[in-house]
């Protein structure tokens, strides 16, 4: 019998508890053992929920008992997300998470303590929601140099923008769109700013390199200023537009990022449309592998805390576990470079072009969309300086 | 250090040797441990190769030495894949494989004889190639009721197929543009008559049901009769063709077949172009999840093969292996129901509609073709056998 103990029985935390009684099944089978939900930890009582005769309101109780093997920490937020877990890891107990904030804040912290404690720290749910990444990044593909992990990390921005694109909604009606079908919360804010895909990419990021970047030190970019033109501009060029976290590690140069990305139609994240996730990993001798699958919502949440569960119960204290240490060096953002796309007015158009070769302009309605050759941001950033342009809208392309 | 003998050193069997050499670092970090490639088995030899002095031509050599703890069989074909796989296993050391043909005949005697011997049997590059699908589809998504599992598993085909819907070209004009590439054999009839993909539907089925099923019993299409006409029908209904091996296990049936299949463009399948593979698992409370990237090629399959040799490295005895028993009893494709696409001439598609209740009817140049509700393979060839009536086409519709 395994013991373990819920923190936080909100959508995720009930949703863990129903998979593991509904499918116990398959649950005992895989994991080789029975397991019993001893504790669930919340503020509020819950006297409707079969667990309503499990749930306490004092953590103490669950760190003091010693029949408790594995927390499963799903409330969210920094604190007492936090305290809790480094409390649970020092008791020698294995810690499971779903929670983002705490992974890309102190994903270090815990990594190195379970190594200390001789237990399991798993965070499989905290970056696309249900779908396999963490674990088969670590177990599948680390035999691989790679040298990018990129992906569509949050849901509420992409159904925003699946919207404009096949239905040509405005970003405000798309928004309020989601608002209504329950994928966007009132305050929008964490999804369409970007913060909760700059979370998710600081994760990726270390996954791939071994360094936790501070979320602070990430440029991050939301889709809050996707025009429709931007919407046509993209549709004629045959590409769409996603927002996108990256995190690249390449010649010793480590580099992180969330913005939106121009990305042509025949390139596998194009194709992830509306609330799906989908996070592509480019490797040598591998190439481009990609996950896909629903990134939020409680069974596909949690069917990846379950999962790491399993892992926990089957490989007892031989976690193959990665190592994160914290670290600022970074490239810069002006050094990062790309093709972008400048939508200007008919008037400004032909000084950029002029300054900058091998442009590729199309015409947008009544402004032009112009395409540069890979340059730095810096170097760009310093042209539309000298010439005193403020494109209209600048995106970058894939 | 973990001594390792290659058993064939083709393509796949030298692509692994280069990985384990040129990703030293990599390996070695995530394997906990330096590996020696003590033996390389093969009928020819390398006298330019970096292992010329590993090639050995007597099998014995490696069975009888207590050094090797793996061994890695990418020789192809049933035999002596078969004979050298069983004596390993049975002295004791972990086999891997990327042997889809020996996998699906007698996968379910080597996952037995592996646990009798306390010792692994992986086979995640026998399934797409690179793609990590096996390993997440053990060890992550277990704990879901998983109800099916489909994918386009062979690359060959699926470039034939983006071909045609890309370029207009024809069946038999993409497939010798294949055979230029080097994507496709000078005999081709593995590939395009659908028995390779066959071979990885049968070991997908049993990775979710327990069940290996005998390929013979398979219902099993290739894409040879595949037109124009089918190409220009389906991208009238905003869909592509694809062929597609599902494995299905709901409400206690089993059923595995391998057919092309019209996907409609908002199916995540869909977007899999070119010689790219992906398998789709249909699974509650997770939905839908898919993986996707190189179906085939030396750095793919290699990356696949090794990362199976790093969970054996890390795993010890402690292997998360599936059981597979044979299994003849499965639904009879004549109980399959689907939505089917039929290409009918002028003179004869009233007849089925009248026929069948609810079909959608598209013009399509000097034919008709007609979509109809879902209806058993049963009861819809009885309805044209009695009209004695015989399609142009008959596609099924995912």
């Amino acid at each position: 019998m395994t013991n373990i103990a819920i923190l936080g029985f909100g959508v995720v935390g009930s949703g863990v508890a129903k998979l593991i009684t509904d499918n116990k099944n398959e649950v005992t089978k895989l994991g080789g053992d029975d397991i019993n939900i001893k504790y669930v930890l919340d503020l509020r009582d819950f006297p409707d929920s079969p667990f309503a005769d499990r749930v306490i309101h004092d953590y103490s109780a669950i760190v003091n008992d010693p029949d408790v093997s594995v927390v499963i920490e799903v409330m969210g937020g920094s604190h007492p997300a936090y305290e809790y877990t480094v409390a649970a890891l020092k008791a020698g107990k294995s810690v499971i998470t779903s929670n983002k904030e705490v992974v890309a804040n102190f994903g270090d912290e815990f990594l190195a303590l379970a190594k200390e404690n001789g237990v399991c720290y798993r965070f499989e749910a905290a970056v696309g929601g249900g779908i396999p990444v963490i674990s088969p990044m670590i177990s599948c593909i680390g035999q691989n140099k790679i040298t990018e992990v990129r992906g569509i990390l949050n849901g509420t921005t992409n159904y925003i923008l699946t919207q404009m694109f096949t239905y040509g909604q405005s970003f405000d009606s798309a928004l309020r769109d989601a608002q209504k079908k329950g994928y966007a919360e009132s305050n929008p804010d964490a999804d369409i700013l970007g913060t909760d895909a700059c979370r998710k990419t600081a994760i990726l990021t270390a996954l791939i390199s071994g360094k936790l970047l501070p979320t602070s030190k990430i440029h991050t970019e939301g889709i809050t200023k996707i025009r429709d033109n931007d919407v046509s501009a993209a549709s004629k060029m045959g590409a769409t537009i996603k927002l996108v976290g990256r995190g690249i590690s390449k010649d010793g140069e480590l580099f992180a990022m969330v913005a939106p990305f121009i990305v042509s139609g025949g390139m596998p994240l194009s194709g992830v449309s509306g609330v799906y996730n989908a996070v592509e990993v480019i490797a040598d001798p591998l190439g481009n592998v990609m996950f896909y699958g629903q990134g939020a919502g409680a069974g596909a949440t949690a069917s990846a805390v379950v999962g790491d569960l399993m892992q926990v119960m089957t490989s007892g204290t031989n976690c193959s576990a990665p190592v994160f240490k914290k670290c600022e060096d970074m490239l810069s953002f002006d050094e990062f470079s790309s093709k972008h796309y400048l939508a200007l007015c008919k008037g400004c158009y032909g000084k950029v072009i002029e300054k900058i070769q091998n442009c590729t302009v199309i015409e947008n309605g009544d402004e032009y969309a112009v395409i540069t050759p890979v340059i730095s941001e810096g170097e760009l950033a310093s042209i539309l300086d000298e010439l005193d342009i403020t494109p209209k809208s600048h995106i970058r392309i894939l």
